[in-house]
């Protein structure tokens, strides 16, 4: 404990000024390794932290700076959480990464044997946020993002940081895409009943229903008070980008290429994401079998937990924290069950998941800086 | 036009102290034809009605009675509506009725020649906004609700209420049980989809949310503000009691029985359930077809309406309305539709039917009373 | 009644996709007596109305066109509602008004003998929802508003439309400054307390608080979900513009210039504003003797109540309708009292005044459109 | 840092059910300090705790007992946390304080030198969160809250527990009697002010918003989701029994004896007061004097912080956190002032307050299991 206590990583966060940027420095400044010593939003340039975001005043944090202005010669970053805009990580990623001969970091990497903290100085591991590196194929991803991918020569070594299911890769990435918070809270719980043969790949039904950070800071009408209050509706319906990220992942599980439906809403809450699942069960396989198969996959998990039977999962038991809570149910249906599944969209959803991410990256106990309960009410 | 202003229906509400009761006075209010005569609720029972709402002060509104005080020989009422708990209205209602022999009313009914208002004066017309005469079958309901029927005799000359598909039943009818707020918001648009044989009857998956008010004024600490805002949770998952209601009446569209699957949540809105139907469909069906097929049945109705292609109906956008509106996208997955619907849940899904119902019971146009354009924001 | 439903107000509506705009269309749409010829948007011309606004769908509606493309000189139109930027219905009105030389419409009007809607073609009367022309003084308007003021000679025949206090002047109005959603919440109770010299003008303290859609549906980041919900904040403390609005209508009540404070807060809520004002009691004057006076004053109003004894205002209880409620209380302080009024500021605060003071303008009973219970929950 | 990790308290949560006792749980559970070894709750005796809570799962924490069943004898338990319902508190703590000798235990208090937690064995110190010891006087106890004392004996040792205020008496105190929210988040910036002579104490007005977990999670309909959602309402105004607490604790600060308004409003939030006060200024003392005061004041306080001028302190900023943030602001009436402060209710306003007197009380850094960023949004 005193020992990782003293291992200090340094922390540049580039896009700090939206939701995900303030959840990265909530979480990072009560982490017992890391300094955040770079922060980068172009529009709030120029201005302290706490006039952006006053619920972090006090904090010592350094101020905001534009990302062209970073001189990152001069400064030493051993991770950079990127939140920027979809296209704009790949190109700063790719300016950022060239900078290192990559079989030299590799060689680096292989060398340092868990303590790759000490060794990676100069070329910082990138923990990204956004969609840019998540699309394992690059023509997938200008499909669906309507341009063409900017570094397409980095794609093939970024790790897709569902943290549950990517920890050896973790260890020497020097580039992880870590998952939407739709993927997150739908792969979770479906990942290995696929991957264990308990459901169907072709008849998947995600209907999920999510808070308004999702959708950032930006002022947009759409997400005025007035507009999401007091209502809801289904969005995006049929053509979310969530929906390619989650059938990549479900089909690795799956064995085979899958497709599935996946329906978002948007309801008047600050976080949380709800995905109700209707899938068919594979023959011979009960309610009971998919319960055993999640609770033996996730026994030693600290972050994912299946409710009591007969429990429904809500948002509200994990806000603020990295948990994924998930219920399983009979359906009226014969052959079919309802998979319920919630995360905290700002937490495990985006980055509480990154610092998971990052400790895994760095050899440090996967949970720390993460241990809070959730804030209920 | 000045005819039918001085027909006068008076109205007696039984249980007049929960959220619908208050809904039925404030569209009964200001209702041409209404005049609300009588208003019960035994926990109030010796104040005034706006000490109880006091949103609707100064309407010189009767106080409210304690139901077993009720004097129903000195008092004239057309109409009665039930708001009671489960179980009381069969009761309440058997008492009522069988005080008049049914074929003299039935009698008296058909010779009346539509305008029944004047005829029925002596047994009212009872419009029971409960579940209890809903289900077709006795047994089911015991099955259901945890006891048995307690007015058997009667159930079958109930009129299940959906407007819309009851109208010719509804005119000479002494009994209506008007539709769960669920089962109006998904009967209304899968029934026409079904006994056009548009979709399958077997492969129905309806995901609800729902907004509080649904489950009523008591004090429960689940309804709670600390319990529900900012959250959403699944409730019921494949035991609530709408979905047998549901079932009977899509069995009866698809001609066929059929079971379904109905998943309920509880969201922090007061008004407005949104139904996203997942269905299957026919042999050589597209969405098109099913869009054709819903704007067809429902192009002459003045309550439902399908919103614009790629447009996603939103519970806002009938809030404190009767309307309707619905939906129909594509699915990624071959061979399915999504089907969207939204209802305010005490107006089209509870009091707001119930007026509609009354206003073709007695005569007169459909949408007396209810021509309010939706609140928004 | 045959009659006056006969008379037709032809209706342009300039700025007509912000919220006060569509809350007009609610109202005016089931005026008996109002035709929507004209909506006016710039950033939506082109647009049918229900793309901007879903919920005012299907009710045959005029396109939005841009302002300055409208051919006055080609449409009759009898009545503007102008919910235009602050110094922009300056530059309209000014236009729109010079047309008709000045006395030959006071002429008309005159002579018009309460039927002005018949005599007015050709010139339409103007009711301004924005702060164009609250202020007497164009110097206070500079200062506050930050430019000088483009109409100041049709500034002195501006009439303040707050009905209650306006009706003789609005009678012959050509041009109507509806008040501000937080003076008229404020001046309701005060006014009459002053004029009354029940209370001292120089120690008022408004403390208001108020729902989201005051600040209207621009997208603007303060008033996203995330940023307002679970939450208030003070804000405008000292320098909100409806300040100097409040002070001078109240000055004129208490016949002496009075400063006061007043401090908005945001909360989340959509519609409603409430405000707590803190006032010390003239010599010899006891709560009671406030009661006294205002219940004698607004004992014939149709909008404007008192509640009972003991009971707090809700905003809730107001919501959707054009009410005012008020309730007095003791303070522990001895002098003092506490006074406490609602609105909902779309309606009575900005809509709901607006189509009230049409009603008297062209001589139609003023609760006319405006007959709506509040819409609880 | 080591020697401190190592002492343990044992804690005993009386009344664990409701949102302060989960509070509790949520801070003691990351409390390198404190092991929770009780949990009472007479309605919920006998389940686990996560039953009830369902966001604290998988914590391994004791299961609920009735208060009555608990055999003192047996269990070791170093503080008791009070959160019963007002009467009760006094009549378990006589119990509980009445088994040791006074003197005794104040013997040991004294030759502890700091390190009280070891030698107070046998007899829990008491950390009351209701108010059955706030008042210093039995008989404005008695006049606030319908019944007499039933401790009076005990009462003169009750330590005020404001934190910043009581420091010194908490090191040995027995017995703490928590503030209620609303005085917290008053006293806090107007007790300074008052014993500095900043302002009169004769003209103080509390105008205070409250989220709803203020009111507790019993199921009463004016807290339900439908009443609370979507407005807002004054209560309590002039009786609310917060009011003679702040005005005790406030003539202390300013020498005298003072009468203050206090007026509270219930908002649909869950967490979170803001309290704005209007005051009049000292002769001769300006707003700034005001803010250099507090300043002075609060320099080296970690958990209270004015805001930067110009700033409006908003509840969203504390939300979760144990901060309370003050602002100031001149007012347009002369010689008088706006002071706006902002607590989370349920942290600075309640358990965040009585694990900073714990910390207090058993020698440990004040800030020990407190730092938490506040969650926005």
């Amino acid at each position: 404990m005193a020992e990782q206590t003293e291992k200090r990583i340094r922390i540049g966060i580039l896009g700090a000024s939206g939701y995900t940027g303030a959840e990265l420095v909530r979480l990072l400044i009560r982490h017992p390794n890391a300094d955040v010593v770079l922060l980068t939003a172009d529009s709030h340039a120029g201005k302290p932290y706490e006039e952006v975001f006053p619920h972090l005043a006090g904090l010592g944090l350094p101020g905001l700076v534009r990302i062209d202005e970073v001189e990152w010669a001069g400064i030493e970053v051993d991770a950079v959480f990127c939140g920027l805009p979809h296209g704009t990580t790949q190109e700063i990623v790719a300016g950022l990464l060239h900078q290192t001969h990559h079989s030299v970091l590799d060689e680096v990497l292989r060398e340092s044997d868990g303590d790759a903290a000490a060794a990676i100085h100069g070329t910082p591991r990138v923990i990204d946020l956004s969609a840019d590196f998540r699309l394992d194929s690059t023509e997938t991803y200008a499909e669906w993002y309507g341009h063409e991918h900017y570094a397409p020569d980095l794609q093939p070594e970024a790790v897709y940081g569902l943290t549950e299911f990517a920890r050896e890769r973790l260890t020497t990435a020097r580039l992880v895409a870590c998952p939407g918070c739709y993927p997150t809270v739908a792969i979770l719980p479906l990942a290995p009943l696929l991957s264990q043969g308990c459901i169907l790949p072709d008849d998947i039904i995600v209907d999920a229903k999510s808070g308004v950070t999702g959708a950032g800071r930006a002022a947009k009408q759409a997400n005025l008070f007035g507009e999401v209050s007091d209502g809801i509706h289904a969005y995006g319906v049929g053509h979310h980008r969530h929906g390619p990220e989650m059938e990549q992942e479900l089909s690795k599980a799956a064995g085979q290429p899958l497709v599935l439906n996946f329906t978002p809403h948007l309801m008047p809450m600050n976080r949380g994401i709800l995905a109700t699942s209707y899938v068919r069960l594979a023959d011979g396989r009960s309610v009971d079998d998919l319960r055993d198969c999640l609770r033996e996959r996730y026994r030693d998990e600290p972050f994912v937990r299946l409710v009591p039977d007969g429990i429904a999962p809500a948002t509200r038991h994990v806000r603020g924290s990295n948990y994924c809570l998930i219920g399983l149910f009979e359906d009226r249906l014969p052959g079919r069950a309802i998979v319920v599944s919630v995360i905290d969209n700002l937490v495990k959803g985006a980055s509480g998941q990154a610092v998971q991410n990052m400790n895994v990256m760095f050899g440090l106990d996967e949970v720390t800086g993460l241990e809070q309960e959730p804030l209920f009410p």
